[in-house]
């Protein structure tokens, strides 16, 4: 066990950088990097992080030599023997050899390309250019070095002892929501907090409570250092950029109207089982499994992460007994916004109608409200998104207008080709 | 810092022994012993070990094994050589040379002498017999060693992050003490705690956190390893086996009378300052001040140990101005059973009318009331005392009945000689 408050309070970070290895990052990552890297490799992106709640100054908050430094230590790292050796020999999902030689060949030599960092107000403006397999490798250490730093902005004011007690009130809180876990029969339920995390050593921790707290309900953790680490089960499946960037390539309305299903149909060859999980909301959910392909329906379940998750799963419930489906043998995964409240609730309403799992983020790894004035430490919504490819701006609309991303027009669009109509605002906190 | 769930997690005693040092034992047994040690060396005395919660099986508990070895373990230390260099070259209280030359000789030969231990049912005898300014040294570490043996023996049925989240609620707890402390205008509080504490590690932490978290508001501990290791001043004065071994040494009932003042008269001559503390409870408050000669009014102060504690410091208070001195140059130090609330109170009560001081003891040290099921790990009352005096019974009397130690005949005849009639009883809690 780590004691994190003297880690803390002797942060220099040579001793801890934040990001301490190209594979403390999201497993889905690697998973897409690897799809990406085969299907469209030579596609030029920018990625570009973006802070959605405004009134979190992180220029002044954060100092940019030391993000600079921080960065720079990232374009520094290489995948490690050990870490090569758990990708090739480790099973996932109970496969082996989910990643090609091929791949881990190009992974073991790769350097992340260079950023491109400047100071816009009180605000960060932080981009990522090249190749999608390349780029794309920076959205979550480029966040969670946002995220600690901030932690370590506020906490650099904080006494030995203070710091101690804001772990030993964090900790309390945190085994106090486990707590609350182990009382849920049949849960599973899964760590999705890297990009987002109060830090890297606080992570690791939830992970470790999480462990202990939960047993085998704690089905593992989305970060493949800590699960390498901790000896867990490596968890994720795909994210918005795949169907983002593939529609933003597309030439026609019809081959954008196509292009989500593009994006699962190269997933269907490289993946079975667990891994095909559908994640519908990138241009709405309805409109997505409406016109979803039969082979779709055999998929083993659906990712709900944005707007009422309620809603979305029984949407998802009705289109599997639509297709002839049983929707007992399909899995959702719930992965927006949690906490325990929020848990409790879906999991009365869908266990036994559906094989119900979560995949818990922020409020897992980074729920240090109330713990100090200001609530200086509270988590916010910074994301990092694919912004065009090859030239062409990417969009986003997704189930819940707050998280919608694009130019205007594109967005218009969109609209009009996967037939979003009117949508529910549903309030973004993390 | 010391991150203690993982050290009690992987506890060895070997490693983490629970007294580690002759100097792991409260400030004031030093000074007795080198009073004794000049006065009374060859006392021949009893001491024994006296469970006052019987509801609390110790010898069910702990292991007598176990037991065994912490307290051969301590037979085996001897005064370390940066141990001797701080007593010889500390300054306490601002003054140097506290222990002569020929204490210091004497206490680095020093082997505490054989134990006697038989398990009676669920309780455990433990006697010491010998010289006084040896056995006396015992009483401390004796003690110390059943507390937190105890303490390991709840602890030893937790997982390692059950262990973290214990001490992380442990902290926060006494964190907001201390937080509820800092809010005290002149407050003057040291750390009594070390003989009834959960354990050494944990004693070492909360003496740091009230070191941080009250500034100078901490005077320090009695604690002589703690305040060697962490720089502060080590506290104490004198405490009741001083006049009860020299009241049962006395051979007439006028002997007897004059046992007490003799007692600090002997103190008078060797210490000044605020070292010339009264304790004037053991044989009851009322009487002792009454019958007290005129120096001892010149003393500094006096402690309140027994009793209602509001009530012994009016009592004080009416005495020293009776006798021509000004209450508000008086120092009047607390140290019974206190926890924040009852400090707050008898500030508000006495601040300004004398010069307050507290000595909190247990429910610093100790207070894990609350943290685990059936609240295996509240304190309890467990005390080492002088039993006998060259085979003479000892007596306590105190300002509290349920505090009364000695056979009962004798305390007939203490209560008739010292003149103490009818007592409030006050429930003993730690």
């Amino acid at each position: 066990m780590v004691d994190i408050a003297t880690r803390v309070y002797n942060h220099k970070w040579k001793i801890d950088p934040i990001v301490r290895s190209l594979i403390d990052t999201d497993f889905y990552k690697l998973l897409m990097c690897q799809s990406v890297f085969r299907n469209r490799r030579h596609t030029q992106v920018t990625f570009s992080l973006i802070n959605r709640t405004t009134r979190i100054p992180l220029a002044h908050l954060i100092d940019e030599g030391e993000l600079r430094e921080q960065l720079d230590h990232i374009r520094t790292l290489r995948l490690k023997r050990g870490e090569s050796t758990w990708m090739r020999g480790n099973t996932f999902y109970g496969k082996r050899q989910m990643f090609t030689p091929e791949f881990m060949d190009w992974f073991e030599n790769l350097q992340l390309p260079p950023y491109h960092l400047e100071r816009i107000g009180d605000q960060y403006e932080l981009t990522f250019e090249g190749l999608w397999p390349e780029v794309m490798l920076w959205e979550i250490p480029a966040l969670a070095v946002l995220m600690e730093l901030r932690s370590r902005a506020v906490l650099a004011h904080m006494g030995k002892f203070e710091l101690q007690v804001l772990y030993a009130r964090a900790m309390t809180k945190l085994w106090e929501k486990v707590d609350r876990l182990r009382a849920i029969d049949g849960l599973r339920i899964a760590d999705f907090g890297t990009r987002r995390r109060h830090s890297f050593l606080w992570q690791d921790w939830a992970v470790q409570a999480m462990s202990e707290g939960l047993g085998d309900a704690f089905t593992g953790t989305s970060n493949c250092l800590i699960a390498k680490n901790r000896d867990l089960e490596a968890i994720g499946t795909n994210a918005h950029e795949l169907p983002m960037v593939y529609a933003a390539l597309a030439d026609s309305d019809a081959d954008l109207a196509r292009a989500p299903y593009d994006v699962l149909s190269d997933w269907h060859e490289e993946h079975s089982g667990n891994l095909r999980i559908i994640l519908p909301d990138t241009y709405g959910t309805e409109g997505f499994l409406a016109h979803a392909p039969d082979w779709l329906t055999q998929w083993t379940g659906i990712r709900i992460d944005s707007g009422d998750p309620a809603k979305g799963a029984e949407i998802a419930i009705a289109w599997w007994k639509s297709r002839g489906e049983d929707p007992r043998e399909k899995l959702v995964i719930f992965s927006d916004g949690l906490d325990v409240d929020k848990i409790e609730e879906l999991h009365a309403q869908f266990a036994g109608r559906v094989r119900v799992s979560f995949g818990w983020g922020t409020l897992l790894t980074n729920d240090f409200r109330g713990l100090v004035p200001d609530d200086a430490l509270a988590p916010f919504s910074l994301v990092c998104k694919a912004v065009s490819a090859n030239g062409r701006p990417t969009v986003k609309l997704s189930d819940n207008p707050e998280k919608a991303m694009g130019p205007e027009d594109e967005i218009a669009r969109y609209k009009r080709v996967f037939g979003v109509g009117e949508q529910e605002r549903v309030e973004v906190v993390v």
